[in-house]
């Protein structure tokens, strides 16, 4: 198995599915998560930042067997025969966190987190197996307010980081609502809540595709089933049409007002407990809001919001931006969901055996950056550093200097630090650089205590091989005393 | 071997040797990382994010053979057979981006990175495996201004972090000097380079321990060797007297001014071509740092650094800190070295057969944040939000408004999401948040249009189990319009 060292060099090559940020990667989406972190400061959030590695036992969700757990984690065996795993989420950690440390943290805990996670899947374009979340949790409050709190909040946070009011909207569905009409339907039923699980099941992934399937699709999936474009035959739910109708109606309930919706959706749910509970808790986290100002404009009650209702138990919120992008075919659609989140049961009782009520948001963190983008909040052409050149080597020192001292002006500056024979070499590195302003200074300039600053913004493209002669003509560039060079670069800079 | 899931619950724990970090912990480190940055950037410097994981192949010094590789990485074999491995530094992945990227990249290149590494060594007290890192490395500069100013930055980001002028130093020392002085001892033969490896090695090791062997320890081990308290025997280098008299007196060579310094150094490597350039090359560096104003109050070329001299190839850099602490046993001692560095090279070579020179510095991210906050420059008690407390739970509506109102002011503010019930629950609460004012309004104050404000950091200590009557009855409260919220709580914050 081992192969012969001496036979070849490594490979210099990222792993599949990982990548490298460079620059301003790395600088803008730190940038966005830094309003974000202020935001979910001012509310009280405290961070939390919890190793990369997690016991597989803690993580849950993936058991080892014969082998290593391969299901959608990386994992490995330690020395002690424990299995070990990158964490995959920020949810499963906090859950760890709870539980292991629940008579230290104050209750409620509102906590946020911001990092990496893992995932072994499949990579794909834009898809990759190291990707940055942002959550937002509060572990510990059974109250509505928590759920209407974290609306809030992340409206706030996607104002801060550049996306105008009117560019997006938090919706806010409920998943007890949806199981009111699933009592209605005729596949819940309270006494016995295992009864008809299969059932639910199939509502639940059948409702979570109606963006691909379309009405009719879903309706097949909750009727007797439904044959896609390959033949393949998916069972459907078994519901009668008048049973389907409830369902359907569900996720079309949504009225010009909050109020139509929420009586459109009392008519629904009937006189189921749970499903009217639902009810009033979206009527609930509405007033909530209103009160401090969060309008329709920002959050609103919608039951067609159905992405993450399989999961969660009771309010599910989504925030989706509304302005129109192009597609890679060049068609306008909306930009779409850029964060969701929801109330989650049992997070800690994995653990202690005791229920403990939670609730958070997940911002997707490159799908926001990418929305700044697209409007122009982010990925603007940073500047690059002014670029000190060396026209003699053995007066390193003099350019030393120049450097030292823009530097402390709060400058940002760089020497040429290449082997400087080549001057064309220096004027290309200024290029990569996106330097706005080259220092020049050969021995003449120096007996006249001069330096010569060429403005590269103005000056555009350097050609790859100008000659130095050819370059110091062209007109964007002036010659002043070196004692005025910081004051010169700033003139130029301004 | 699969154990019965259903026998027991998961045990909510951090891995052996790893830790989480709350609130203050991830606050203060991002602060400092943060005005490192800064300093970085404005030295031209560019952010980097590599990925966690990379290949076994391009991590290097780890080779898979018959079991997964454990010499000291967390490594796992993926599903195609490649293995995969997370990175236990943050040089390592540069290498790699270097090679990879050679094309795309200006040369020199500039960059920095700061996160997580992992090891998968013993833990021990203080010692994790997983801690941060925070480099700055130049690759494609043969220059020893890359050196100098490595040094500058240094000193910059030390100063703009907290600690002040005159509390640390930063010492140069070069391994060409030592090389030279290897020439003059007779163990290293230019002609030859191979020649006598086995004896330098144990000359580098040893002088590597002076701290711990002392003058005596180290002279044994250049010569025939040393038998340790345990009885332990360690063979030496077999240098003579003389010959150890050279090496002892390189480690010794620092003089009252660099002059006298380099002079002594001088007299030392004697006609060796590498040890008179490495002579050189430190005289060079503290003229380049001179010019920018670095003396020797901030920088000073010191042959007593003798720590990575084994690793490096050329100038070492070593940030010491020169205040004193009291150590575990209350003694006064030091607190030592917080950065190192240096230039190595052959860092691409290993990917693609050309050298490329290369130079960086590393700070000891937890060592310099335990130096802030034994000078008081972090780790300050940091204050927590106003806390609005629930006297009427069916006025939720009201509290939330207040919350609201404190967070658009600016403030950080927390409406209590627990039960209500217990009121004493709140107070604590109140407390284990380090909140300053408790905000608290029953029907009673409802009705008259006021809000009562408990000034908690006066009131200082909470009794557990206070009646809200009692409460209520100290001194540090009190009662304003419910209108003059804000400015109220403004005024007993300030």
């Amino acid at each position: 198995m081992a192969k012969d060292k001496a036979s070849r060099r490594p490979r210099a090559e990222t792993p599949k599915g990982f990548r490298d940020y460079f620059g301003a990667d790395v600088t803008e989406r730190k940038a966005m998560l830094d309003a974000v972190a202020e935001v979910y400061h001012r509310y009280g959030f405290d961070p939390l930042e919890t190793s990369a590695v997690e016991t597989v036992e803690a993580l849950g969700k993936f058991l080892p067997d014969v082998d290593r757990p391969n299901e959608g984690v990386f994992g490995w065996q330690d020395e002690d025969g424990d299995w070990l795993a990158l964490r995959y989420d920020l949810t499963a950690p906090l859950a760890r966190v709870a539980a292991q440390f629940r008579n230290d943290l104050p209750s409620p805990y509102r906590r946020y987190a911001m990092g990496p996670v893992w995932r072994n899947e499949k990579p794909g374009p834009g898809r990759f197996r190291q990707f940055y979340q942002c959550d937002a949790d509060t572990v510990g409050s059974a109250s509505v307010a928590a759920d209407a709190e974290i609306c809030a909040m992340l409206s706030d946070a996607l104002e801060v980081v550049g996306i105008p009011r009117g560019d997006y909207i938090v919706r806010v569905n409920n998943r007890k609502v949806l199981n009111g009409v699933m009592e209605v339907a005729g596949v819940l039923d309270p006494s016995d809540p295992a009864k008809f699980e299969a059932e639910r099941g199939i509502v639940l992934r059948a409702i979570d595709k109606i963006d691909r399937l379309g009405e009719t699709g879903v309706r097949a999936l909750l009727g007797s089933g439904r044959k896609d474009e390959s033949g393949d035959f998916t069972k459907g739910a078994g519901l009668s049409d008048e049973q389907a109708e409830v369902v359907m109606g569900f996720m079309a309930a949504r009225r010009d007002t909050g109020a139509a919706t929420a009586a459109r959706l009392r008519e629904l749910v009937g006189a189921s407990t749970l499903g009217c509970e639902g009810v009033q808790e979206l009527e609930t986290i509405a007033e909530l809001l209103d009160v401090q100002g969060y309008g329709p404009d920002r959050i609103v009650v919608d039951p067609s919001v159905v992405r993450g209702l399989g999961y969660y138990t009771g309010p599910v919120f989504e925030a989706e931006l509304t302005f129109e992008i192009l597609d890679e075919k060049g068609r306008k659609r909306q930009f779409g969901s850029v964060a969701g989140g929801g109330r989650y049961d049992d997070l800690v009782k994995r653990f202690t055996g005791q229920s403990v009520p939670a609730t958070g948001v997940s911002i997707g963190v490159d799908r926001l950056l990418a929305a700044l983008r697209a409007k122009g909040r982010a990925g603007a052409e940073a500047q690059g550093p002014v670029v000190v050149t060396v026209m003699d080597r053995d007066r390193m020192g003099d350019y030393m200097a120049m450097v030292g001292e823009l530097r402390r002006a709060g400058l940002r500056a760089e020497l040429y630090l290449g082997n400087p024979k080549n001057f064309g070499n220096q004027l290309k590195y200024a290029d990569a650089r996106k330097s706005p302003v080259a220092v020049i200074q050969g021995s003449d300039e120096a007996a006249r205590g001069v330096v010569v600053l060429k403005d590269l913004v103005l000056g555009a493209q350097i050609a790859a091989g100008a000659s130095l002669e050819e370059w110091k003509s062209r007109p964007a560039q002036v010659e002043v005393p070196r004692a005025d060079l910081v004051r010169a670069v700033q003139d130029m800079l301004s």
